[in-house]
């Protein structure tokens, strides 16, 4: 059977967990990224493309000790490079890039990366096997003058692809506050400390009384099941939730409320300075608690954070799948990690960076409408008299001469009817028509199929001929009516 | 050893064939796509982005047919989906794509996709096993008014991205007046057909009557070496050789050569008549023959295509690594294909389109120095105060707002010579400096480090003296100065 000649024809198919994207998905995000991009030269980031591919010995993290690597990546075995992967996130070739080229990079070495991941995972709604990263990080800077940079660079940014001021919050914390007032609370075992960690990671959703049930014995949640506590004693959690209660109006009383709250911790009272200079900082330049605050509440995963972490999300409401009002949101995140490149030289290398949620913030974009609106589709020039396709052709020119978006339908152009079926799937906005008739009196029809589409809808009879939707026109103003359609729609 | 706890350290090196790319090469890389992308949405094409892992049954033509597929494309087999591949090119998932989506994409389609394609290949030196592609193709559409148009957006796109007129030529034949020659040469046999076309193909490096030889007898070339040739007649020949002398200074005489060259063939009085109709389309269009000719000697490729070939080539000349002069050459190829999607549906659909060599395009703006020069570094706000880091991060913020690339200096301060050695590494234009001294007074120093460097490597110490490199300026000048020495180098 597999050696017949005539196989049966391939299934025209994605992988699972893989999708293509089309027009404005790509178009937008492409705008999108490249907004980005020039918030992140400003600040003297400079980009950085690795392949696609790594040898899964300098990803890291998911050694072959079998025949096979670990789930999570797409690895394969190379006859010259043994065991090679996708790369799974940015941030594991940020640190093979560092390593090989330290020699050559400046130090400290701002860079931006953004590109398409892979992971192995079982795919499900809306979540895919390859998706974007955008991520920027400061290599070799132990000061915390680069965390803080991060932070309004962050904002910068949400500002610059069209989050308005008052729409975001940029929110910061310190994991060795965190770690302070876990000491404070004499939490010693790590599996206890991942427990209060992921605990306090909840207080979003179930307050601070929710969080001192689920510190303490346990709590039943809205569901009416039974959630078992962490089990810790009243004063083991109250330095937790006086941390948690720390939020002030203003920097310097969420400062002082924080300090209280790690007690004799050195490691904690090291955090609080930490975040005392970050807002000093930002304050200096501005940024003040309409954009950055510090907030206790941020916890970031666990394990990988080793000092300020940060976290932008969007605040506005929208309406989830079964039309409840939710807040958008978390579109970014990211913090100081210290042990980047050690794996492969040795020494310790601190780093500090964000990774933005590209597909999350498109999708908030589109949400408040500001992308994804006015006349996406080009003009349409239909074909009358497949003999003049060059006339045809010289009116697309001059259009695109005069910066507008314009083609010649190029299909069988026998049945009129498919021509300007084809205009309202391109989703154009205007149709220009030139028969033998209009060619010998030297003018043309122009349609203004927005404006149709909508007297399609709503209009009377009366209205339909008071305010028709074609026009014709002297051939000489072709570029000129058809900016004065596209103006009106604009 | 395996089991070793204490495992050796990771390489940091990307597998073979592979590399980063920094700063500047990917900036304008992104840069120069953003402006193609720009002309071909004018031009009405829409964008794709399919994702990088395809069904080998998807890809075709890499079938595995053993154990693993053959070479050139990296594969391996996914649990639930069976063998699957990195793309090798981009046109494979645009027939993927359309005979996935075709119910829901117009028709014709008009697509570009833009992005790294992956080959099997053993590396060699500027061979790359990850490299971009840029396509643009039309779907759907038999006439050659597609073809015509894809011409005239090649040459748009060569001059949207820095290519002047003049300096680029685009050159197009046709598939169907080849095989008329071929058939009035009496050559029905394929592998002699093959033989005659690869000849063809030479034509640029061995002229016409180099061609003549090798369809004949053959011709020592030379390095001394004899090559055999075709063997052919002087009768069969002839009609090659009228084929290649046919170009004339203007389309007309031109086609009236092929014409006469093609004799009675049908299939090449049809491909003499497309081209016809091409060159009426652009000529109408005014695109004349110092943009784009009909060039019998074009022939990309064999097999694949079945009508309208086109390449664009640069015209100026460059030094060869050995220090000799040559024209640039080719940088973008295409033609029609029209059995693009049959694999899937068993039904033929015409295609035409056309590919950028990203790089090779790069390399020829970079060559000619229209990409690459100007001050690509960033301000560097030197920090002379540790405890003043605010103050620093003040003025960097100034300097941003205004649109200018700035960044206070992140690493550790106390050696003022690796600050200056840090912003040389940047390519930095310009050091700014506020010690305690200059804080008192309310001034700042600032240092032109592109003169700096200048007068470092030229001048007299008179001229030193003369025209110092470092300004002190009022605080509040900041902007200003900096702007006034930026805009000096632009």
């Amino acid at each position: 059977m597999a050696k017949d000649k005539k196989s049966p024809r391939p299934r025209a198919q994605t992988p699972k967990g893989f999708r293509d994207y089309f027009g404005t998905e790509v178009s937008e995000r492409a705008e999108m990224l490249h907004r980005i991009a020039g918030v992140y030269h400003r600040y003297g980031f400079e980009a950085l493309e690795s392949a696609a591919v790594e040898t899964v010995e300098a990803l890291g993290k998911f050694l072959p000790d079998v025949d096979r690597p670990n789930e999570g990546v797409f690895a394969w075995e190379d006859e010259d490079e043994g065991w090679v992967a996708l790369r799974y996130d940015l941030t594991a070739p940020l640190a093979r890039v560092y390593a090989q080229h330290r020699n050559e990079l400046p130090l400290p070495y701002r860079r931006y990366a953004m590109g398409p991941v892979w992971r192995n995972e079982k795919p499900g709604p809306g979540r895919f096997r390859q998706f974007y990263q955008c991520d920027a990080d400061t290599v070799g800077a132990a000061t915390v003058a680069a965390d803080a940079e991060i932070c309004a660079m962050l904002a910068d940014t949400l500002e610059a692809v069209g989050i308005p001021r008052g729409d975001y919050l940029v929110r910061i914390n310190n994991r060795k506050v965190l770690n302070g007032v876990l000491e404070v609370a004499g939490l010693g075992d790590d599996a206890q400390r991942d427990a209060v960690l992921r605990t306090i990671d909840k207080v979003d959703k179930v307050g601070v009384a929710g969080v001192r049930e689920l510190l303490g014995k346990g709590r039943l949640d809205a569901s009416g099941a039974y959630i078992d506590g962490v089990g810790l004693s009243e004063a083991q959690a109250e330095p937790v939730l006086a941390f948690l209660s720390s939020k002030g109006a203003e920097a310097a009383e969420t400062v002082a409320r924080l300090r209280a709250a790690v007690g004799g911790s050195a490691i904690g009272a090291e955090g609080v300075d930490e975040l005392e200079e970050i807002a000093a900082l930002l304050s200096a330049q501005g940024y003040g608690p309409d954009r950055i605050v510090i907030d206790p509440s941020v916890v970031r995963g666990l394990g990988y954070y080793t000092g300020p972490v940060f976290e932008a999300e969007l605040t506005f409401e929208i309406l989830d799948e079964k039309g409840r009002k939710r807040q958008f949101g978390s579109v970014a995140g990211g913090g100081r990690y210290d042990d980047l490149v050690k794996r492969f030289t040795g020494q310790a290398v601190p780093a500090t960076g964000v990774s933005i949620g590209v597909d999350r913030l498109l999708a908030a974009l589109r949400e408040k409408g500001r992308i994804g609106g006015g006349a996406a589709g080009p003009v349409v020039v239909t074909v009358m008299d497949r003999d003049r396709m060059a006339d045809y052709q010289s009116m697309v020119a001059e259009l695109r001469a005069a910066g507008i978006r314009a083609e010649v339908y190029l299909g069988n152009p026998k049945n009129f009817g498919n021509q300007l079926k084809y205009a309202d799937k391109r989703a154009s906005p205007v149709a220009v028509i030139e028969g033998g008739d209009e060619k010998a009196r030297g003018v043309l029809q122009i349609k203004d199929l927005i404006l149709g589409a909508k007297l399609a809808e709503n209009a009377s009879l009366e209205e339909w001929k008071e305010r028709p939707s074609q026009y014709e026109v002297p051939r000489g103003d072709l570029v000129a009516k058809v900016r004065e359609i596209l103006d009106q729609w604009a």
